[in-house]
């Protein structure tokens, strides 16, 4: 009989409990948790904040009972494992509850600790209107204050996947929020470039949205009396009126009623360190791709771990939910005999943001850029389905490409329709080695209801082919404010386009349709830089030109590459 | 200079056309159109009949004014071409707006002469009140039919993609709508089982749905006289009052106010065959990979032409849009030089029936049953999002896969969110050659609103993994009523769940969460039959039994997978 304890009771680690059991019904399982709950839905909380979930108990999809009754599993709340005796394959438990400490021993020890919000040492961030949010209780508290105060304006300071839904919800809920993010851009996964739309998407709903900003100050000025312990009153029934003045980078200051932390993650290692396991060069644990750390006896998965990114085989943190389940699952299969491998991960990655779906999947521009990697890139916008069919919307769709043998890099999309599965589709045939050419032939699901015949995926292939054969020459959207004098600007849209003040400075109208007949107003010994509204008529144009002998390069992406860039 | 020749102005030959100009400015492009139309939204008539695309001028994507402005295309509509003279290169063309006929010469031709309706010799067939549905003009037809007559009730025979779109349309203009379909199934690129989540809607929207019913004779009853060419009366100009009584396979008989012939298409081969060009062995026009017919002069593409089958390398007719304006595209390529080559056909299909979407990609299991290929399956349903996130829609989803390598034979799913998606992710990993066991690795986009941590997918993955590698023995729906005296059946849901009259005839019942304690309540001389609702808590007792020293199976897809069946 073998005797598996786990650290940890949410995603990787109740993964790994009932998965084990099922593979042994003798086994002893024993399942740590120090918080009050297990095999909550972390990634709802935001939503229950909104009251999009209105349950909270929907957020609880497992209780020490019910994993008792079904895997007889003995799951300990409110119990923190304090420390790990590798020697003697024992750890030490503290019980928050009556505070005595005990003993127990494994065979087995899988640690799924997690990641906790990082929150920086700024002066008087340490106040009862701040909050990050990773448990139920840290939501509990944010609506507590939501509640108990009159919130009328709301501080998010990162504008990550925790940051962005916190951002909606609290908009969601009528407060004035406004979003703070260091960088130039929001949702870092995806490209400056991609994440325009998302600021326009901010923007347009009414949120105070300021890059490159950070958090640099915070002073509470509370109205009324806080809580006194002394005198016997509970924080839990105190009214935290109060409200905070935040300074921030650019010398601006801001009143706000609530501060939510949201800027990152680190990994949960104080144990796994104190322990004397080894640490990756990120900081995260470090497993082998069985998911054992270096004691063979001892097993790690999660946000605490570092895992090999599937493109360049480096080391990274990916602390998503999806990765942390199958890591759960599989070492559990290898505590028990098996000897599955964890395949790497590419760091798929989804958020809304209000309307828009914000996806991508394996490296981004920047990366690929910091890591030296030699890329090229398409862009399309298409219809999400068949645009005659109502509700399509425009899926803006990145691929990055390997320029020599086509290998796919990595994808992003946005959009209000469809990104999920575009996104989807790329992770496959990344994962799968696919190169552009064969993204050409995928066969994609078609009715006008759901797709099109030629789906975003097909298309933007042909544009990568085109260009990786040399049949398209490009030019990217940060390129074009930038042309010399051997270079002219050439707009291939119909007039009616460019009446709303929709125009690039310097630019002369040819419509793609006059092209054939008004060729010889262009001329021949510069380089036609030939743009359109999402770079479709662009390529056409191009052929044209280049068929009879001129040099020119098509802006891919077209215009509305260009334009949300600047968002 | 390259003369092209292109005969059929629709998906494929619009391609080919817009895509050989941008390969070529100085090529001769002319495309031959024996209707009024090109390039228009076939896929799109149904939803134009119901009103839901509300502008017929959405349907027409390119006139051949814009194809001459855009590609310096040369179309020629209602001109025929009625003879192809391989040896001297020409075509014979009649042009039907004033009857004369002429040559044109050619360098590469190419077909997209696409497949028309089979309307099967039955007696009384041809009538005005009956109609099938390729081109504009049928749907034109049907459009007038519908407002000059005071259409109560209609008729569809054919539960295909177009027999289905067109009782949706029916239904969706308040038109009592009776669908007869021969075989016991609709939607016949999916299993029977899958087709009866299709079979609940539709009956549940109020449909007449008459499945194993043949229609064997129609009678027109014309109530006024119809427009006399004799007297100059013009067929647009007429009132077709009236309505047809169908004698039905079955000896019914049914009064209907409109008939829509919808059983399938044949390929459109008779001008290939009239020119000596080779056919397949199922009557569609030889290509060989490059889209070459065996005439190397004169390619072929889209519902006229034979492909491979992705799965089995058999020759296969596959009449859908996808394919065809792939195949367009290349054969373009391939005619300026290119080698592409065409990578099979996986048949990947969805269709919307009102609520729902039904899709698959691959072989299904009648074609694996008949063409000998060994393999096994697994159904799945779960949510198509965090099931705690507003809006998750169950998933049926169905996959079909080599029980030795785990090689992805075939995938189906039906449901009402994120169908789409999960076929468009199977038809990337089958393309990819992907198995089942990197399944469970797919690395696919989670957050709330969109996935799962472990998406249907990866479940479906780990379901089938579990069958393939023994550590779940299955039995399948089709098995449960043929139970021997060996075997035991074991309802392991809940007692709340079964109150509804949902149950089995013969089970027992101890609820999953009760097993553990209740165990010696059964016989370990019988192989325990158990089930659930879809099979997962079925697993958990099926490994606690088995883990016990007991002999079992697991009902997989559980009973909602036995009772859909059944519809």
């Amino acid at each position: 009989m073998k005797k598996l304890v786990i650290i940890g009771g949410v995603a990787g680690g109740a993964s790994a409990a009932a998965r084990a059991r099922r593979l042994s019904e003798d086994a002893e399982i024993i399942m740590f948790e120090r918080g009050e709950y297990v095999s909550f839905a972390n990634c709802g909380l935001p939503y229950h904040i909104s009251g999009e979930i209105s349950q909270r108990s929907a957020l609880v999809l497992q209780t020490p009972e019910s994993f008792k009754a079904r895997f007889n599993v003995d799951v300990r709340v409110m119990n923190e494992v304090v420390a790990i005796n590798r020697l003697d394959k024992y750890v030490t438990v503290k019980n928050s509850l009556d505070g005595t400490e005990y003993t127990e021993s494994y065979d087995c020890l899988l640690l799924s600790p997690g990641a906790s919000p990082i929150v920086p040492p700024i002066p008087g961030i340490d106040n009862p209107l701040t909050h990050s949010l990773r448990n139920i209780p840290d939501m509990d508290r944010i609506l507590q204050t939501i509640q108990m105060n009159n919130v009328e304006h709301a501080t998010v300071v990162g504008g990550g996947f925790i940051g962005l839904e916190m951002m909606e919800s609290l908009h969601y809920l009528g407060i004035k929020t406004t979003l703070l993010e260091l960088a130039d851009q929001v949702m870092t996964p995806i490209d400056r470039e991609m994440a325009g739309f998302a600021h326009a998407e901010i923007k347009q709903k009414g949120i105070d949205l300021r890059l490159g900003t950070a958090l640099s100050g915070v002073e509470y000025i509370p109205q009324t009396h806080m809580a006194s312990y002394a005198a016997g009153e509970e924080t839990a029934h105190q009214h935290i009126k109060g409200h905070l003045n935040l300074s921030l980078s650019n010398g601006d200051s801001l009143d706000t009623d609530l501060l939510i932390m949201a800027i990152g993650v680190r990994p949960e290692t104080q144990l796994a360190r104190d322990a004397g396991l080894a640490l990756g060069q990120l900081g995260g644990i470090y497993t082998n791709e069985m998911m054992q750390t270096s004691d063979p006896a001892i097993y790690a998965v999660g946000d605490a771990v570092e895992v090999q990114d599937f493109v360049t085989g480096q080391a990274t943190l990916v602390p998503l939910a999806g990765p942390a389940n199958r890591q759960g699952r599989m070492a559990a299969d290898n505590m028990f005999g098996a000897r599955e491998t964890y395949q790497g991960t590419q760091g798929t990655a989804i958020c809304k943001v209000f309307d828009l779906a914000l996806a991508s999947t394996g490296k981004n521009e920047k990366q690929l850029k910091k890591d030296g990697i030699e890329y090229q890139k398409a862009y399309v916008h298409t219809a999400s389905h068949a645009s005659y069919y109502p509700g399509a919307e425009v899926v803006s769709f990145k691929l990055l490409f390997d320029p020599s043998s086509g290998k796919i890099l990595g994808a992003q999309a946005v959009g209000k329709d469809g990104i999920d599965k575009r996104i989807d589709v790329m992770a496959v045939a990344q994962r799968a080695g696919m190169t552009i050419e064969q993204l050409q032939h995928l066969e994609l699901s078609y009715a006008p209801p759901f797709g099109s015949a030629k789906d975003v995926i097909n298309q933007a292939a042909f544009v990568a082919c085109n260009i990786m054969k040399g049949d398209a020459m490009p030019i990217h959207f940060d390129e074009i404010d930038h042309l010399s004098d051997a270079q002219l600007l050439l707009d291939v849209r119909n007039p009616g386009e460019l009446q709303q003040g929709n125009v690039i400075d310097g630019a002369i109208n040819i419509p793609v349709d006059e092209l054939r007949d008004r060729m010889h107003e262009l001329p021949k010994d510069k380089e036609i830089v030939i743009y359109c509204q999402v770079g479709l008529r662009g390529n056409v144009a191009y052929r044209q030109l280049v068929n009879n002998g001129y040099k020119a390069r098509n802006l891919i992406g077209g215009y509305r590459t260009y334009k949300f860039a600047k968002v």
